[in-house]
């Protein structure tokens, strides 16, 4: 069994810890080209004068200033010319009093000459000039040295090279640049079952690709480190000490993350304690307890949790501050907003607890967020004013897709036992460049809808199934719900004329429905049906194998709702019917699934869609056809995101309550009714 | 000469046509690895089910649930252990009713199981597992396509990878992402003059380095663009046409900057009348008349100003969101800050003008800027609370330091003709990184201050001269200035003890001083003294050629103060002495110019500091010493950046009034009077 952690440091000390380790890369010499984005490893001094020569500001004629004095408009001044200079030439002759040469902007200022007229003011006829205005000495000429001369300093070191120090670099002719080394980081993937992406998968063997390795490798690389990849290891402690080494002794840094497979990171734990130097094990930070920090060959170790989501959020928290610092790059731009808590978070495990959460932009007027603390059906409103809704995501267990359906984090301190609904919190952003979503929207997974959001900019939609899309329109979290018809029975039968307010009824809580359309569902078999599947009736008496899909899915609900009359038809229970289907409860999660379990054998029929078996080209039997809702939350109808929407489900000929001036606009979305198994309402 | 423009395009109408113009690069595919910051071609589904199996969530033993049901602490079920799995490992056996196998974290369960009891709840005992909590079905499991399933939209097209899309495509096995094209840009530099950094430059025939190929290059790749570079070219009609050809032939977009020299941005003119398309020639925007757009060859075409400032300066204000919108990148988070105006600015060109500034924040007190419509002794103080102070930097005529000395751009409207002083002001910085400096100086140059602004992060002084710093002190736009006794002459002679009594009285306002030095000064000459110089005396008498510093400079004050002494010592009045010198009004700007001079034969003698000398090993006659001081605005003593100078000051030995524990911190810095030719005050 692995070993308990005995204490665990505070997060100030890790921080301590990992500032006192040295990062810190070899400075080296990048070309000019190169440049931008590193840092000055030394004090710069110009090595030049720039201009390296008394330059001519204008076009015009290079004259002794002297000569000029007294000239105006009226009473202009002749000189002769006695040369053409343009820039890049030198001089041929020097002038002398009385005469001038006609100068390009840029060029050499030839000897004798110590002002330039600009050619505005001058006629040049048969080589000789007229001088409409006087000039002092200097005038309209950048003396060599002036923008910076030789010795000067240009910039210090730790200067942060952007494009306009790259150009300063450039006028002093620096083609190689002193730069602040970037930290290299080695990255150790430890864990038997991961898999390189690209590479094929043995799932019946328990394996999985491999994640931390790349989100690692490119959070090292966005705080401006240089990756090394060191290859799987086992928990065989001969292999791990020789890994180890090998990355130590060729990185200012070795970070691993914990593994899943039993004894990997007791081994790195071991081979630190007795080779290196542990110097934090474990952190009083959810998640993060299993954080290692240490010292092994002169090289930093960082062990960071095996779960995606936890081992990214300890390196954003603790090691890529320490990679910029190392670096030389700047703490980028505090990005903490702060928002409302859509809903009550309790939490009790006194550790500083990091949560991440998705944002909601609440719509310009007042809107609500749901007293969780209430009974079950209460909403309680709780006044916001276009302001941002923070709801936490935490699926766990290792999930990957939290890591793109949530913005920022929150921290929870270990003395806080409970945010309430409608409380302020302050999110820090995962970046700068975060914004919330233009619209935010969970239900229904529908196929011919998911499309439909690859036409709007930044949408973020959940395809928890109807029931999750039901209960959080009515908590005012999301912007927008899909829900089938089988959820909101009474509506599947309300007069169409009427159907905004006979499911606002039957939701029981008010909506604006935007959008609908019909699909036809029904079973899925093998291409060819070669068990002459013919109906619901076939599941329940040929004790087929069945595939469901799982209970939040509105497509279930309509399954449920077919037993149900099929089992009035036969004057049966329903759950007589139910209990007759071979693998009622053998539930999968989107479309496609049921389909796999058929192609592979583990299924002879499964729930599904027409137009899902048609694109994979399997058998289909009909069996009925459901309708599908489009609600939003009245509140948020005009935000940018919900019309976008609207705008994009009449284009698709499905709209409802939508503006059809802004669909016109969407020329090439495919209509909804040249979907097989599709129709308008 | 150069055609004049006939109308001028507003800034409006150019955004719109450059919006117009195709600047997409063709779609391409990345290797995961380097998808980080690139945008999403199309839409991803997930092309398998994550996890692929049903995943044990914790370490413990996975069960048929049925078989715990009623299990409790103090009544725990027994159960037959018949096997281990290991994350990674395919299960041998399927479990039947009373029986369980030990399961690691992430591992397969096996057929039979429905459940995981956590091992903290269970006690093993020669093969027999006791479970002290019963476990519904699917409990610590998280069954195969929870996190996503086979088939659901996983991200959308536009989608820019971050570390947190990386981390679901490698969950999801994408070792190739399809994202955007970056715009490919073509850059031509034009100029006969120009010379790429690195190779030598031959000042005489006025040759500069090539900045605006650089600049620009940088500001595209920081767009998200590729750059490819064509080579110089001159004004020759076909070579430009072919170089153009060429570059629009495998770029999406070209981009030139004017040339100083003569014809070469009408030949551009020329080619993209007569072969392409032109559709802007000038835009109302000060910097920017020159600027054209066209198409050619299928490819946009740019042509920018030619002076760097003013290049970058309608780059990013025209080109880079174009750039940035074809790549796919975000636009930058709103990086516009108010700050007041520390000079009046007043402009009348009716163009909108883009007015590079500099910030320098108050102090946290009340400070003052200088009303410049009072008469030029009158400070009037403008209540400013902490706030940004914006000053022009705009030095013109190409200058390449206010591509760094600046922070971000004022849009001046063109029917503007004023901004007063203290006049809030809107600033769009350069980009979102952009600070403040931590400490704005103005005044003497001098190489031991110069070198102890390396102790300090983020600092801007500018070398311009006590003159300066005096001016800018006084009118409380800086927070520090550095000022010679020869600049302050009653300071000259004050009673040590209460130096900075007597500096407020000889400056006419208050002043903090933070420290203070002597540096010997005199006549630099060819090593070894060739001439036998031994002092003032001999540049009055023996006409040798004199390099002296410019106006604004200390030091020159400090001679013309010691030619003062003796032109008094031998009756003769001060300009007859300084009349007899040859080349006093020859003045070059900075510490090593004089020394340059001298060795390249321009002069025989030039003014200069003992420590110059020494540094470049050329010869030196000493002539007296000067005292340097650092003085603070006394708003602005409790900001950081001065506290650190202060303690810098310190650390050299140089420091007053400063706080020694800061500077105890700082350990490895070089005293002043270690150095040649400085000592203490």
């Amino acid at each position: 069994m692995r070993k308990e952690f005995r204490e665990l440091a505070s997060p100030e000390s890790v921080h301590e810890t990992i500032e006192s380790l040295d990062l810190t890369g070899d400075p080296k010499r990048v070309p000019l080209r190169a440049a931008r984005g590193r840092v000055l490893a030394e004090r710069l001094d110009a090595p030049i004068d720039v201009p390296g020569f008394d330059r001519a500001s204008v076009d015009g004629y290079a004259v002794k200033a002297r000569d000029t004095f007294g000239a105006t408009e009226t009473d202009p001044v002749e000189l002769d010319r006695v040369g053409t200079i343009h820039a890049g030439t030198e001089p041929e002759t020097e002038i002398e009093s009385g005469e001038c040469v006609a100068i390009s902007t840029g060029a050499v200022l030839p000897a004798g000459a110590d002002a330039v007229v600009m050619v505005e003011r001058t006629d040049e006829r048969d080589g000789r000039v007229e001088l409409r205005t006087s000039a002092a000495p200097g005038k309209r000429v950048m003396a060599a040295g002036t923008d910076i001369a030789a010795g000067e300093r240009a910039l210090g070191p730790g200067t942060r090279l952007t494009t306009r120090e790259i150009g300063l670099l450039s006028a002093l002719g620096v083609s190689e640049v002193p730069v602040v080394g970037a930290p290299r980081v080695g990255i150790i993937s430890t864990g038997e079952e991961l898999v390189r992406p690209g590479k094929p998968l043995n799932s019946a063997a328990g394996q999985i690709y491999d994640v931390n390795s790349y989100t690692i490798a490119a959070g090292v690389e966005a705080a401006g480190g240089t990756v090394e990849r060191y290859p799987h290891t086992g928990d065989d402690y001969e292999e791990m000490e020789r890994v180890l080494r090998q990355a130590a002794n060729e990185c200012d840094l070795v970070v691993s993350s914990g593994s899943t497979s039993a004894g990997a990171v007791d081994v790195v734990y071991r081979v630190l304690e007795q080779e290196g130097e542990l110097l934090v094990h474990g952190v009083a930070v959810k998640p993060g307890k299993p954080m290692l920090v240490g010292e092994f060959e002169n090289a930093a170790y960082v062990g960071l949790p095996g779960y995606p989501v936890s081992a990214l959020t300890i390196f954003d928290t603790f090691l890529a501050p320490a990679i910029r610092r190392a670096a030389g790059q700047p703490t980028p731009r505090t990005t903490t907003i702060t928002g409302r808590m859509a809903h009550r978070e309790r939490y009790s495990e006194g550790r500083l607890r990091l949560l991440p959460v998705g944002l909601v932009e609440s719509g310009s007027d007042e809107t609500r967020a749901v007293d969780t603390t209430a009974s079950d059906d209460t909403v309680s409103e709780i006044g916001l004013d276009g302001e941002l809704l923070v709801y936490p995501v935490d699926k766990g267990s290792g999930a990957t897709t939290s890591l793109v359906e949530a913005d920022g984090v929150v921290e929870m301190h270990p003395d806080t036992h409970e945010i309430s609904t409608g409380e302020r919190v302050e999110v820090s952003l995962f970046s700068p460049a975060v914004r919330p979503p233009s619209v935010f929207g969970v239900g229904e997974d529908d196929p011919a809808f998911s499309e439909l959001l690859d036409r709007i900019d930044r949408p973020r939609y959940l395809g928890m199934g109807s029931q999750a899309g039901r209960r959080r329109l009515r908590n005012g979290v999301v912007d927008v719900a899909v829900i089938t018809s089988g959820t909101v029975s009474t509506a599947a039968s309300a007069d169409e004329d009427d159907l905004e307010s006979s499911l606002t009824a039957a939701l029981g809580f008010e909506a604006t429905l935007l959008g609908g359309w019909t699909r036809e569902w029904g079973l899925v078999v093998p291409a060819g049906n070669p068990a002459d599947v013919t109906g619901l009736a076939d599941l329940v008496d040929r004790k087929l194998r069945f595939v469901n899909r799982t209970t939040d899915s509105g497509l279930r609900a309509t399954l449920t709702n077919a037993i149900d009359a099929l089992a009035a038809e036969r004057s049966e229970s329903p759950q007589a019917c139910i209990d007759s289907i071979d693998g009622f409860e053998f539930a999968v999660r989107a479309h496609e699934s049921p389909v796999q379990s058929v192609r592979d054998g583990t299924a002879a029929v499964g729930l599904g869609l027409r137009s899902t078996a048609d694109r994979l080209d399997v058998g289909f039997v009909p069996v009925g056809t459901e309708r599908v809702f489009v609600l939003a939350h009245p509140d948020r109808t005009d935000k940018d995101g919900v019309t976008a929407l609207g705008a994009a489900l009449s284009a698709a000929g499905v709209g409802i309550n939508t503006d059809s001036t802004a669909a016109s606009a969407i020329t090439d979305a495919d209509s909804f009714d040249d979907r097989p198994g599709y129709d308008r309402l």
